[in-house]
């Protein structure tokens, strides 16, 4: 692939690292990013992690072979919004979101028929929002889900993109892929803001290694979560209740002082644990 | 210190990494090892981290200068009744057991006035149990609860000791011990074990870094887990109780697609655990 222009639209974390990989792999790739505002660009620029910083989006837009969407749910469906009628024809747009449902309602929505559209979602993030953490290698062994049809050519296109980068391509319905983030990172995600948010601020200070790992994700950004959470609800809702059936399994097994029934549920956990050790 | 015989009742992970620290530090010190049965023995004998292991319980006990358990709670209660009537006047017992106010109780029952008790509860564990993972400098570093009064001379003996094998040393009540560790240890394991009970094994391949952290004490072991939930069980229910009013607000700000709300709790969240990341 040879000197192609990507636009990439939200240079954060995520999208800064993608510029970086890219221009590594793609020397031949001209990468703008987009900044909403002055002080978006003036951290972008910075951080020189594009080429060029832009900050009109039809310019960035409007001659891009690859069109990105590095942002939360809601401003993805914001910005396919606002790009519709200036991508170019042929131009293969695709995405990072966190809940792919909500993507793929609003890629149908605006995007134009003319314009290929190929949702994904790498399987990789980190606490730390901002474009000056970003890292070239965090595609790298990362399990890259794609929920387009493995069949278009867009889509051939997009898999090698994330291929050359490193990234292990899965190919999953988005219906699929949001049950299954909803159970392996959201909720995980909402345990963890819930438990950072009861423990007394004094007691912080006797933390053991156990409370530092179930709280570590809890520094993750507001905006981006706030989205994620409710982009994906229904799943969401549904394994709360769930989660919260098995807490109240331990309640009652604790008020009858059932030692067999404790000792059963946290057999369970030992033994699922096994398999997700086996595993990694 | 010198000459003094330590026996150690449950030379497992805790008991056994405690029982090579000593040695490096204390080298006059005689190190005994109970096993309750032959294949304890055998596990021991084939580590080789005492100077002896003894079958015969009256035997490891009724001349030692120091008697440690390092037993799950319910074992530490069951082995003082066990000693108290050979155990030596003037010894001093101490435990690594991770509740406190149900072993005070056992204490003032079973120990006679004429033996010195010291309550203690280092703060460092493994998910791994076995006296095959001992580490000697487990104990470096780490956060060491003594819960017994300050000022008796058994109390800076035991002080003393923590604090040659690099332990800090931090006095609470039994009381207050129970109800920081509730919040800080035993309903992050509770919380972890309900977890990995609740994915779905084939999802487990997906699973990110955020599932892993989280999961990743509910691989402790069962025997030592159960004793902890129940011994500590009033705190731990009040615990879970608003733990579960914090899901409960999710919950309901989800329903509502109140996305302010949802946003300022994960900003509490995100706040809180920069209290914790400033501490450590």
């Amino acid at each position: 692939m040879k000197n192609k222009k990507v636009a990439i639209i939200g240079v954060g974390f995520m999208g800064g690292s993608l510029a970086l990989a890219l221009r590594e792999k793609f020397p031949n790739f001209i990468i703008w990013g987009y900044a909403r505002n002055k002080s978006a660009y003036d951290r972008i620029k910075k951080a020189g992690v594009v080429h060029k910083v832009e900050r009109d989006l039809k310019k960035s837009v409007q001659d891009a072979d690859f069109v990105v969407f590095a942002l939360p749910v809601r401003g993805i469906v914001e910005y396919f919004k606002k790009i519709s009628s200036f991508v170019k024809k042929g131009a293969i747009i695709f995405d990072l979101g966190s809940s792919k449902e909500e993507i793929d309602r609003a890629a149908l929505k605006y995007i134009p028929k003319t314009v290929h559209f190929v949702g994904c979602h790498p399987l990789c993030g980190g606490e730390k929002g901002g474009v000056e953490f970003c890292v070239k290698g965090l595609y790298r062994d990362a399990s890259c889900i794609i929920t387009a049809s493995p069949r278009t050519a867009a889509t051939k296109i997009v898999v090698k993109l994330w291929q050359q980068l490193g990234g292990k391509v899965i190919f999953l319905s988005s219906k699929l892929h949001d049950k299954i983030l909803s159970s392996v990172s959201h909720l995980p995600h909402l345990i963890s803001f819930s438990m950072t948010d009861f423990i007394s601020k004094e007691y912080l200070k006797f933390s053991s290694r156990s409370l530092k790992d179930l709280t570590r994700i809890s520094d993750s950004p507001a905006p981006v979560w706030t989205d994620i959470l409710l982009s994906n609800k229904e799943n969401l809702l549904r394994d709360l209740e769930g989660f919260i059936k098995i807490l109240k399994k331990f309640d009652a097994a604790m008020k009858k002082g059932d030692r067999r029934k404790i000792g059963d549920l946290i057999i369970r956990a030992n033994k699922k644990h096994q398999v997700l050790s086996n595993l990694t």
